[in-house]
């Protein structure tokens, strides 16, 4: 209490004393008001959900917006439940970007369903934290099914997949791609460093790891965390002559120079489905090139990975049988709410060797047993949400065709935006649509330099955005200034996307 | 579809063809049917949190219990949202460790509130993914201003609010006290090695850092994560003479034979409430001696921090406003399902010159006018759930007079247990009780060693545990067996924790 003068708003706390009011009990687990509130907020999702479409998808906010609508400090005493979801609608909703919104064609999409949701609604209440099987033994058993489901429905080899019997292999579903990688580039890096010989951390410096410049940041960022030197990571440069894939005789050039100087190939992360271009690399030929100089192989499918249950997309996957681990997003485009990467390794043993710890506090006879897998010894941290449950119930609700359907739907919206871009000679489609991503761009004419493409392109996306009725967001590819539309937010149907095209031409139009 | 042969279970996938019934459309987030699912799902939540004080605390089951319940393929047709509920009431809620049950001791619990749920509700509907201010302007302020009440209710310095105007400091929401760790560990590295003109990682194996044996595991882990050689990481002992606190004049001596063997002082992690015993490290003088030798300071409140919103525990952060970083987790003692990890930096430049990274497909003017600050570039990934929107519905909706006193009534109960293993002189408490955690044991007396001590605590919470009325865990404390009691899962009143210790008492009168 010596620290009241670091109070900086001074807002008056209560002291020891507890008022009368105060000395009621305090439930905040009362199931009459967990249901009354929940049902309130399902409510308020549902009616968010109906009218989402007739919202701006950008809001027209500036930075700091929120904080002129509400208090800037905490309030002293409760108040009713309405209270705050007043709030939420008078001032988050109308300062929300609405990734739910039928209008939304940014980044990738954040798909979502009914089934989804419901599962992380009980997963929030149950509230489960499943470091250990112990701790959570239906969390940890769930998690693995799922993972097994979406193994085959991907046709992943039976390494990867638990059911398979004894393989060793396995996974877990952790929030994001860049946890995925983290992981896995530890792995590796703990491997190389065991093989070269060098005690501790001192070889870390002649580790190298192998990308190309389509690859997520993320990856690179990621070999920082991990102490790569920055100077020993290789970006592959892409192009129209690869359709913007890996050049893999490129990466056994590169990886062939790097071991002539005294380094040690470490890690490649091959994508399917990359971010600005969705670029497909080949895996099966970086496979054999990483296999020949013992570098592990991890797969970036985090989009594109859910287009793969689809037997017409899975030649995309080839090769996959002969890579050391993938990773891949429901979150993204398989119809499952924030947050769910799911991770399967050939080797699990391999990840827990860099990522085991035990504290007595978590031992237990289960895993003094060895018969079961802590899943905090597959992730960064200890603590783990019960994440399995909302994607067990997006299949066990839908089920492998509908899943396929919505996949075959949002290819299907794409293609037929591709096709209006290529019949209007004002655009052009600047890479090969592999799935439900158009990149395109005011195409050079006459007069018009590739600058002033960039240029009228750039306006083009913010006369767009502006309008509050599209979102789009861009990319450089080749240098040039490129619109990315991506379809497949979950309330997308065809109207949506024809009435973008609409207000592209016409956008277009008044732009000159 | 070349690759069926990699199909391991044989599950017949619908190709291309489309059956009547699959042409029909799907509509995953039709309102009408989010409606009456959740409206579903929460009748189960709150049956589920009506009756979970009837289930046994730790399930009855075996390792690989569900495979025998549920179906080993994914179902290739869709079923009733019915179906995936009766099956987690059938298969998941019996094979579940109830974190929820009044009669939860172990571990620290997992607090929860209505409101929290119905954050998380909305959240995961809206499921905006917050990596810049432009994708989710909303999430973005509505996060900094959670973080920021919380921080006045924690009287946290000015340095780190940022309405406290252009100090440079901030926070962000993770998902584990293990990111915060991680993201601050690797900042600190990275401005050691600037610091130490060393180019690259080849300074890395020169790097320090420096925590205690009650510290938790995954500091160690993250000191692997970010290529800290493990030689390098300085495990400094505690016992009763510091109430296994911090030895700040040892931390002082190891620091000091570090640098005169050349080496470098970085990191410092300061825990209040520590796992194992709830020891509290002294932070003034931790950081007095940390900046002295140039070294980061981070304080691990994880579970403590909360109950420092009390001007009577606050003293236990005395001297925070000399340290670099402090995290804790509204997930463990603030009402907040998880996952919600707050963490506050004194200056955000130092994470985000680690962390940052400018992709094209993510540049915005906002981003570029420099007025916001994008999550992503605090934290591991690029995605970010709307994790803020729970923490404020959980302090708009209580505020702070309800949080003190739940914190209090946790307290008063744990003195309340205490008091009844003090009166009881087969047991003895082993550590001071600073919080709500208790650590006892069975007393060795007459001729029972401490060896035998060890086996009958053992023992003794294997019975406990055995008859699903209650659930502890255990730790081991200065070489020897020790039961930990933990008060606090959100349902337990009074009752609760009389009746386990009566159940105590009994068990141990009829081992001993």
């Amino acid at each position: 209490m010596g620290s009241l003068d670091t109070n900086p708003t001074g807002l008056q706390l209560p002291d020891g004393a507890i008022d009368d009011a105060d000395a009621d009990v305090f439930r905040p687990l009362d199931s009459d008001d967990v249901r009354s509130d929940l049902h309130k907020a399902v409510d308020f999702v549902a009616d968010y959900l109906q009218s989402v479409e007739s919202l701006p998808v950008l809001p027209d906010v500036e930075p700091g917006y929120l904080r002129r609508l509400l208090n800037p400090t905490p309030p002293a005493s409760s108040a009713p439940f309405d209270v705050a979801m007043k709030e939420l609608r008078a001032a988050v909703v109308p300062g929300t970007t609405h990734w739910a919104s039928p209008n939304f064609f940014a980044f990738f999409p954040a798909t979502n369903s009914a089934a989804a949701i419901a599962g992380e609604l009980v997963a929030s209440a149950m509230n489960t934290v499943g470091f250990t099987w112990q701790a959570a033994p239906a969390a940890t058993e769930l998690e693995d099914l799922a993972l097994d489901w979406l193994a085959q429905l991907l046709r992943l080899p039976p390494a990867f997949v638990t059911c398979g019997g004894g393989t060793g292999g396995g996974g877990v579903i952790l929030g994001t791609t860049s946890e995925a990688m983290l992981v896995t580039l530890v792995a590796a890096r703990d491997a190389a460093l065991r093989r070269t010989g060098r005690g501790g951390v001192s070889g870390l410096p002649r580790l190298v790891a192998y990308a190309t410049d389509q690859t997520h940041s993320t990856f690179f960022k990621v070999c920082r965390l991990a102490g790569l030197d920055p100077a020993n990571v290789r970006t592959i440069p892409t192009g129209t002559e690869t359709e913007y894939a890996l050049d893999v005789a490129e990466l056994c050039r590169r990886m062939q120079a790097d071991v002539d100087a005294g380094l040690v190939p470490t890690y490649v992360c091959a994508t399917v489905g990359a971010t600005s271009t969705n670029a497909v690399d080949p895996i099966a030929d970086t496979a054999d090139v990483a296999r020949h100089f013992g570098a592990w192989v991890h797969v970036d499918a985090a989009y594109a990975g859910s287009a793969c249950i689809c037997p017409e997309f899975r030649h995309h996957l080839d090769g996959v049988e002969r890579v050391d681990s993938i990773s891949m997003s429901p979150h993204k485009w398989l119809l499952t709410c924030l947050d769910c990467t799911c991770l399967w390794v050939r080797n699990t043993r391999r990840l827990t060797d860099s990522l085991e710890t035990n504290p007595e506090y978590l031992r237990n006879d289960a895993s003094d047993s060895g018969a079961v897998t802590d899943v905090k010894d597959m992730q960064v941290g200890v603590g783990h949400r019960f994440r399995g449950l909302k994607l067990w119930m997006v299949m066990r609700t839908y089920g492998a065709a509908k899943l396929q359907q919505h996949i075959r739907s949002d290819v299907a919206m794409a293609k037929m935006f591709e096709d209006s871009v290529r019949a209007d000679d004002r655009f052009e489609v600047v890479v090969l649509r592999n799935f439900a991503l158009v990149c395109f761009r005011i195409r050079a004419r006459g007069a018009m330099t590739e600058e002033d493409a960039d240029e009228a392109s750039r306006e083009l996306m913010a006369r767009l955005n502006r309008t509050g009725n599209v979102f789009l967001a861009h990319t450089v590819v080749g240098g040039r200034f490129v619109l990315r539309f991506a379809v497949g937010s979950t309330l997308q149907e065809e109207r949506h996307v024809r009435g973008a095209w609409e207000l592209i031409e016409k956008t277009a139009e008044i732009g000159g």
